[in-house]
């Protein structure tokens, strides 16, 4: 007799079977039990009839209390009453280690102390879902870009210098130096880019940043893209196609546990290329209409981003903002440098902005200018500039963050449910 | 006419294409130029006779330099001597950027001079060849695990605590409290694997240590599986097949870039299952015969890893270390316990460590116990009790070293050349 996974039980109809798991919830009258079992690949409910086991069993498998460990043999029949579609007739239940008190009953918690138990949190249906989605929206990244030829590159977290300046910077003592942990790879796989071609980085970033809201977390996923020779309008294709066919292999692999998480997966059948795609200078104008009071040249904050893409029922595509508030490596439009060739990507129903990507600067002189107008110190991008010395090409890249895009097709109210262990604002344990 | 990748060159016989990028190298006779053309996915040999183009485009051509960055239009056609068995008839060359002076020759540079410029080093075929096969190592690792019901977790890089001990871990300030850069996600994978199964966390770790040798890194990407109810023969079982799939699956699809390396595949071609098993107290016996004075609970170093693995044609498990030499949380075997239910596994070659693995405690008071022995702070481990105290299961795992295993596997003398840029003693640039 074999011990299989409740994600496999269909191929053993008719079987008497072993599962190792936990229990989840019980119900139980006088003549039989109802044991939900758990083990990390699905539930099923094994029913146990007091006739069928010694008195002795039966009575033991009442006292057993929720999350107690358990190898339970039984039957696999088929139900279609059942979730799943399955249902297990128990010979046995063995107790590997019952639980006393466990903290979390199935009703309500505050957050505060779910987050504070969240090493046992995770083991609610609604969080085994989250990661479950997680998993497969990283597998589904990972996959589709080593299929068009990627290479992963793998950036340093501890650096040298900033990205973007230095204050929400996570400082540490590397030896005789300081260095930084990394806030984005994308430099890095700028220089990779020149040499490989089509390249990635898939890593965590660090914001020490003082906010608490529902889109930031401290420590964070992004995945980077960066390709020679493409320039803007092949760094959108990218970013839809990829986006898009992340959405419809979710729907596709992970339908259950859209489920479990009661999503609208109507909302998100629609998420398909082309995206539709509007200037800053458009979005200005239609949040202007609406009443917020904005000039040329401000960047968009959260609620505007939120109205913007509440107008569609698809990822929205914003490019070519103000140079001025943008990042210094990014290129300019050549018939109007006073916007670059960026864009932001915002998910719908609220969720913001989940990519940010442009073109870079190639020529020398430009950036050398740029670097100068945003005070950044030009020794600690030497080598930076070093690929617009030698052999520089146009090149595309962006960053798609991969809290917000859990968040976002799971449906969820707050990252922080995103990632197994959240790192937020003064939430440092477990 | 379209842009195409070198990679897909072979689709494309006999038409007129465009390719976008560098010249790797050139020879020149008065009649004709040779120019190595390289794209990130291959290098490929363009020809251009002086007949073909205007005289202009020929003399500019030969003044075309290293690393240049070059769009190339011509007609592809099957040659059997040219590398790749495809050669390019160049109808033109049109230059982007000029390089001058590219500070890598194809000739010999130190290595200090070569890791200071890591940024442009990565262009050379040898670099591109391992940064390939990093890149498939570490996406069939991913593919071999997802395939298997893995789920992937992705465990905090800033924690509050120290797995084993505080003196080589990096420190930074997280507002008010002080933070720790992580050193592995086992503990946050094993209560990952109490809600989900069977898990694998995938990222960076850390380790502060004033050592210089060709096996250690600052900063390295460890792939640590998790599984609930494994014990440690179902571990060792998982991480040979882990390893053996990886270097068949390398060896079928990146032979091209082992041919760069001039790795002697022969050596990875036993690599299969099973794997010799040997226990401490053997490995230990066979190192004094060979005049090594160790006694018994000593650890192994380096140079001893590199004598037992020597011995075999295929990687080594050493198993059942004596408690005393290892980490708290490791299972004592019941019938000695004196000794615990752990292994490392050890590349052949002299590549030494690649994965080291147990079995967990899943006792409370054992547990409890140890951490007292060991005088780890007990409040730290709170919550990692709390995976013992609820429905606590036996439960294994291992960490697999990604850049050790890069290295065996391409046969490279140092894990500098296995990451893109590698941090080490005093080297935090670029």
């Amino acid at each position: 007799m074999n011990w299989v996974y409740i994600s496999d039980i269909g191929a053993h109809q008719g079987e008497e079977v072993i599962l190792k798991g936990w229990l989840y919830n019980k119900r139980s009258s006088g003549k039989l039990h109802f044991l939900l079992v758990r083990d990390g690949t699905g539930i099923i409910q094994g029913v146990m009839f007091r006739g069928d086991v010694s008195p002795e069993a039966f009575e033991e498998a009442g006292r057993l209390t929720q999350e107690s460990s358990i190898i339970v043999t039984g039957k696999v029949r088929a139900d279609a009453r059942a979730p799943g579609g399955y249902e297990l007739a128990i010979s046995s239940v063995e107790p590997v280690q019952v639980a006393v008190n466990y903290p979390i009953s199935l009703k309500e918690h505050g957050v505060d102390f779910l987050m504070d138990h969240r090493h046992l949190w995770l083991r609610s249906s609604r969080q085994q879902a989250i990661l479950r989605i997680r998993s497969t929206i990283i597998s589904t990244i990972r996959n589709f870009l080593d299929e068009q030829g990627f290479t992963l590159v793998d950036t340093p977290l501890l650096t040298p210098s900033a990205c973007e300046g230095t204050t929400t910077l996570f400082e540490t003592t590397y030896f005789d130096e300081k260095a930084y942990l990394s806030q984005s790879g994308q430099l890095y796989a700028e220089a990779a880019a020149m040499a490989l071609g089509k390249v990635y980085c898939f890593g965590p970033a660090f914001r020490a940043e003082k906010s608490k809201t529902r889109r930031h977390l401290i420590e964070f996923w992004i995945v980077e893209p960066e390709v020679a020779y493409y320039e803007h309008e092949d760094n959108l294709r990218l970013q839809e196609n990829l986006v898009s066919h992340v959405v419809q292999t979710v729907l596709e692999k992970r339908r259950p546990e859209l489920a479990v998480l009661e999503r609208d997966v109507s909302k998100l059948a629609n998420v398909t290329p082309p995206f539709p795609r509007i200037t800053y200078d458009q979005a200005l104008a239609v949040l202007r209409e609406q009443g917020v009071e904005k000039v040329w040249g401000d960047d968009f904050g959260a609620p505007d981003e939120t109205k913007l893409a509440s107008m569609y029922d698809r990822p929205l595509i914003v490019e070519r903002y103000p140079t001025s508030a943008k990042a210094f490596y990014m290129q300019p439009d050549p018939n109007r440098p006073e916007v670059v060739l960026c864009d932001d990507m915002l998910a719908p129903e609220g969720y913001g902005e989940i990519i940010g990507g442009s073109q870079r600067i190639h020529d020398l002189a430009l950036l050398e200018q740029r670097l100068e107008q945003h005070n950044l110190p030009r020794e600690a991008y030497e080598w930076y500039l070093d690929l617009r010395r030698y052999g520089s090409v146009p090149h595309s890249g962006f960053g798609l963050g991969i809290e917000r895009t859990v968040a976002w097709i799971c449906g969820l109210e707050h990252v922080r449910e995103t990632i197994p262990f959240p790192r937020m604002l003064y939430r440092l344990y477990p």
